[in-house]
C-alpha cells in the first residue's frame, strides 16, 4: 500500500458505524452512510480501490455495479479510471434484452439481471458492492458475467464480513475488501 | 451555457435510448445505462450538472440522491463539489433512527426515508435524481427535507418527462434537467 494508504483506511474505518439488531435480531448491521457524506472519506475510499486495481490489473474495460450500494460507489471508480460503468439490477429494472441468474436467498430466490448488450465476450470487468455477506448476490453477479463470457478480474467491497465466509462462495474469483469485520 | 455545453448536450442525447412499452404498455422508458457505459459522456452529464450548480447557488452543503438511480449520479456531483452525500431510500433499507414521509403510488403507497441525523436544520441541499416523470418521489424527497428543516436549493434530474408536469407537483422548489421529453 502507498504511504498515506493506512491514515485513509484508519478514517474510512472511523466513518463505519455499527447497529445491532437490524434489520434484524443478530445482524450487526455495517452503515457506510457517513463515508458518503464526508467528501474527504468517500475520497480516500476510492483513491484505496484505485490504487488496488492499479496495482492488480494491467487493464480494466468495465466496472460492474450491484443494485443499490454498489452505484454509490462503482461510478467514481469507473470514472477514475476511465472506463464504463454498468449496472447488474434486482429483475424487471432494466429494459430491453437481458441476460439473467437466479439465486437462493434466505427465504425464496432472486434473480440478477443485466443487459444483453452491456459486456461483449472478452472483455474484463471488475465488480464492485459495497458489502460482502454470505456472497448470494455477488456470486450471481459474477455467474452472470461468465455468462456473457465476459472476464471477471476480481470482485471489489468496502466491507467483507468475516465470519460469512462469502469469499468462499464468489470462488474461483477473488474479493478485495478495505475493510473486514 | 458554457462554450462546449451543446456538444456535451449533444453527447448525452445521443446516449439515451427510448424502450416503448417497459415496464407496461403505452410507456416508453428512456434507458441511460448507454450514459453510464461510456466514461467520457457521464463525465460530461457531470461536467454539465456542475456548471449549473456553480452558476445558480453560491454555497451547497450536501447533494441529496434518490434510491436507485440517483445514486448513480449524485457522488460524483457530490465529489465534484467536494461536497456530502446524502442517501433517500425506500422504507426498511437505512439502520438507526430515521424521518420517513410517505407518498402515492398508481397503486398504493410508498415512504421515502432517510436518518435522522443525515441533514441539520438549516443546510442547504440539492436533490438528484436520473428521471423526473410524475414527480411524486422528487416531491416526497422534498418533504422530508422540509421535515428535517434542510433549505432545498433545488432538484437536479438527467431527463424530464414534460407531459407528466412532475414540475408542478415539485414546486415551489424548481427542477434543472438536462434533456426534456
Amino acid at each position: 500500500m502507498a504511504a498515506g494508504g493506512e491514515s485513509k483506511l484508519q478514517l474510512l474505518r472511523s466513518h463505519i458505524r455499527a447497529f445491532p439488531d437490524f434489520p434484524k435480531k443478530g445482524i450487526v448491521f455495517r452503515d457506510i452512510c457517513p463515508i458518503l457524506k464526508d467528501a474527504a472519506v468517500l475520497k480516500a475510499v476510492i483513491d484505496l480501490f484505485e490504487e488496488h486495481v492499479r496495482n492488480s490489473h494491467q487493464h480494466v474495460d468495465l466496472i460492474v455495479g450491484l443494485d443499490a450500494r454498489g452505484f454509490l460507489f462503482g461510478p467514481l471508480l469507473a470514472q477514475r479510471l476511465g472506463v464504463g460503468f454498468v449496472l447488474v439490477r434486482k429483475k424487471g429494472k432494466l429494459p430491453g434484452p437481458t441476460v439473467s441468474v437466479a439465486y437462493d436467498l434466505e427465504y425464496g430466490k432472486a434473480e440478477a439481471e443485466m443487459q444483453a448488450d452491456a459486456v461483449a465476450p472478452g472483455q474484463k470487468v471488475l465488480l464492485i458492492d459495497d458489502l460482502l455477506a454470505t456472497g448470494g448476490t455477488l456470486k450471481a453477479a459474477c455467474d452472470l458475467m461468465r455468462k456473457m463470457q465476459a472476464e471477471v478480474l476480481g470482485c471489489m467491497v468496502v466491507i467483507e464480513l468475516k465470519e460469512l465466509n462469502g469469499i468462499d462462495k464468489v470462488q474461483p474469483h477473488n474479493v478485495f475488501s478495505l475493510v473486514q469485520y
